[in-house]
């Protein structure tokens, strides 16, 4: 089965708004294996939309369109695809009753216009909209289909989740089940080391990259559920044995929430020590809901005082080995967990640029300290890319990865490790600070 | 002239990126009053990337394509649209060496499919590319042109800036100036009062939403530089007079960098105090290049023992009156400016959800506190759609706000204050309180 996906709207071709619609349907399309050959953003035009859809009608199986579906005089997407799918649209008293009492409950009374939100496919039929006032469509020709969807994402995710999925997959006499995978690691060497599962029919597996981490989405279609799992698992399993435990987790938004649920089951307290990434660590922490049951205090140390004051630092540790080092941000990680009370804290202190930095210590260089129990762990980052954003990102999630390893009762990979009790003891800490210096 | 931007690339059809070259191009081809009649991504298939071409050079005066210039067999945009505007590649021995050079830099050797990205037009032109290995291209016949450009974002906009623009500019024989406002408020708001304005042919004016504030671009074109810059002050004026203070800058990239460089300024300092934000606030501070000059401190207290302990809230206050409530946000405040030695300090205690709340304090409810010299202004804040992301991202942009106001001494609107000698004082804590329970 082929597809193209058509957004409607004159604000897109302004670059008003990003179209994400777009990805989100692709994603989604290919998921339940039919293939987008074309994507369109159009304006709103009736003569200019009605040529499009003609050609695109006779290209493949299925339009997909979002956008337009409003009461005013520049939404005509449903008028417009009708006429080309020899349809009509008909009043819907139930679906304008629906607008009525939407109007009503939010003290506002219809115009003439909401009316046309009310009209739905003579021969085709309406699909119903939860969550707003336009219904969407569905129409039908000669074995070729059109889905009308409204723009707003919200709504759009909705309907298809809860109408059009369901319906395409129906039709295909199947079902569908995906895994998402979160993977640790840079972009290139994930997809190297996995080039050869991402080029499957069934199920299909797609890599998405973010910093620091991609994502390796699944997906299987079947007869039925449990056949779509199995297939889904199955094929998960090659994955793992390629990637071993850089694959942290799955059908997470994020480090941040394997953390939180890891620290949560182990009944473990966590607290952060920031100095380059001044906050972000701590704010993705409680960007997950329930983070409150392992996450009381953070410490955002910007300043030489901030560290001195707030997690205990020694300014002559600073003097001597500068602030930004393997000491100062082993006394960080340990001045945190104990100003906190907390089992494990993470320590961030770097030169994110773009101004500063030296031969020594050029812009990109960062110490994270994680603390657990007697013994600090030190580990240094050098983003290249002077890119200030970049560097505090790739730091957060680094921060973030170090935790999780002493979560799970692990030794972080590619850290120095400090006693507790040797934190003000000078010979320690300068063999600390020259192995990383000597690398 | 009318355009087309069609983006090259199978990746997109999976919807493996985002799409966000074509917003970028929209903008600015907007802006040079250029009309975008279609937006097109098409996969790496030669046929039918050749019959889109061939269509769409009917229906317009330029095309815009990005992606596609890479070295594999899979890039096939130059040879594809050269094809189509009667044009051939022919080898360049100065990109060769570019590339070569660059690939010797960078420790690596060159493979012979390299070599296609040195094939530049034989009748028109390349275009050059400082941030990467793929020369672009434009391509010319009848009066219809194509230009092409790398598919990599920061590639793309910087031959787009450096390369692109100047060429569309100087063949309309024109220059171009813009100015972008930052506008605090609501989408709906803003939008009604400015409406009148955005409907203009030159300058132009279009608006962005943002959480808690808009981006107004006014973009003039004119023979020269001065006239350009005239008319889009001129323009800037219509908006001021409308939106008055609403607008708290120009030609920054949000609320935090006019708050670092205003705090600047007038040499004064800033420390906050996060609860329901988790460091939100502190991390969009130091997201602005210089903020360690006007920030040192930041408490992220999520628990109500870190509240007390790091900022000095009396833990009869929170049992008294909830820690969800006008008194601790006023001492929160207080607590975090003495405790940092800072001028100002904001503070947000709030439920973000999504669980928790009741009638009194249903989830959305958060109240700011901000403190300055010897008073303390309160705020409250709702956010009626229990989405946890928003209900933080409002509440760090209404603090920055607050910020703001104060660093430009100025009273923040629809506070209440308090003394700071009155912040053990329980008839002043319970009046704050109650003051905010009516409304």
């Amino acid at each position: 089965m082929t597809a193209e996906i058509i957004s409607v709207g004159t604000e897109l071709l302004l670059g008003n708004i990003l179209n994400t619609n777009a990805q989100y349907l692709s994603r989604e399309l290919a998921a339940l294996g039919i293939t987008v050959q074309r994507e369109s953003t159009i304006g709103d035009n009736h003569d200019r939309l009605a040529d499009f859809v003609n050609e695109a009608k006779q290209r493949c199986d299925l339009l997909v369109f979002t956008g337009g579906l409003g009461p005013t005089a520049d939404d005509l997407t449903k008028e417009t695809v009708a006429g080309c799918y020899g349809d009509m649209l008909a009043f819907d008293p139930e679906e304008w009753q629906k607008i009525v009492n939407f109007f009503t409950r939010t003290g506002r009374k219809t115009t003439p216009n909401n009316r046309k939100q009310a009209m739905v496919p003579a021969h085709g039929h309406k699909i119903i909209n939860n969550h707003g006032t336009a219904p969407g469509a569905w129409f039908e020709q000669d074995g070729h289909c059109a889905v009308l969807m409204p723009g707003v994402p919200h709504e759009m995710k909705a309907m298809w989740e809860e109408s059009v999925r369901p319906l395409l997959l129906a039709r295909q006499n199947c079902t569908l089940h995906s895994i998402t995978l979160r993977v640790l690691g840079g972009e290139s060497d994930i997809e190297y080391r996995v080039r050869h599962l991402l080029e499957n029919a069934n199920p299909t597996a797609a890599i998405y990259c973010k910093t620091g981490e991609c994502e390796i989405r699944i997906t299987a279609r079947a007869e039925n559920d449990s056949s779509a799992e199995k297939m889904c698992r199955a094929y998960a399993t090659k994955f793992y044995d390629l990637l071993g435990d850089a694959v942290y987790d799955e059908d997470v938004t994020g480090l941040e929430e394997t953390l939180v649920h890891t620290l949560k089951e182990k009944g473990l307290t966590i607290a952060t020590a920031e100095s380059c990434t001044g906050g972000m660590i701590a704010q993705r922490l409680t960007n997950v809901s329930g983070a409150s049951e392992v996450f009381g205090f953070g410490f955002v140390t910007y300043w030489e005082q901030a560290k001195a004051k707030m997690v205990g630092v020694e300014p002559a540790v600073i003097a001597k080995y500068n602030v930004v080092s393997a000491p100062v941000a082993a006394q960080m990680a340990l001045g945190a967990a104990e100003a906190a009370g907390a089992d494990i804290a993470v320590s961030v202190t770097g030169l994110a640029g773009p101004n500063g930095g030296d031969a020594v210590r050029p812009v990109g260089t960062v110490y994270l300290g994680a603390a657990c129990g007697e013994t600090v762990y030190v580990k240094k980052l050098f983003v290249s890319r002077p890119d200030r954003a970049l560097v505090r990102a790739r730091a957060a999630q680094m921060a973030l990865e170090l935790a999780l390893r002493l979560a799970q009762g692990k030794v972080p990979a590619d850290t120095q490790a400090l006693a507790k009790s040797d934190r003000h003891d000078a010979a320690a800490l300068t063999a600390l600070d020259s192995t990383f210096l000597k690398g």
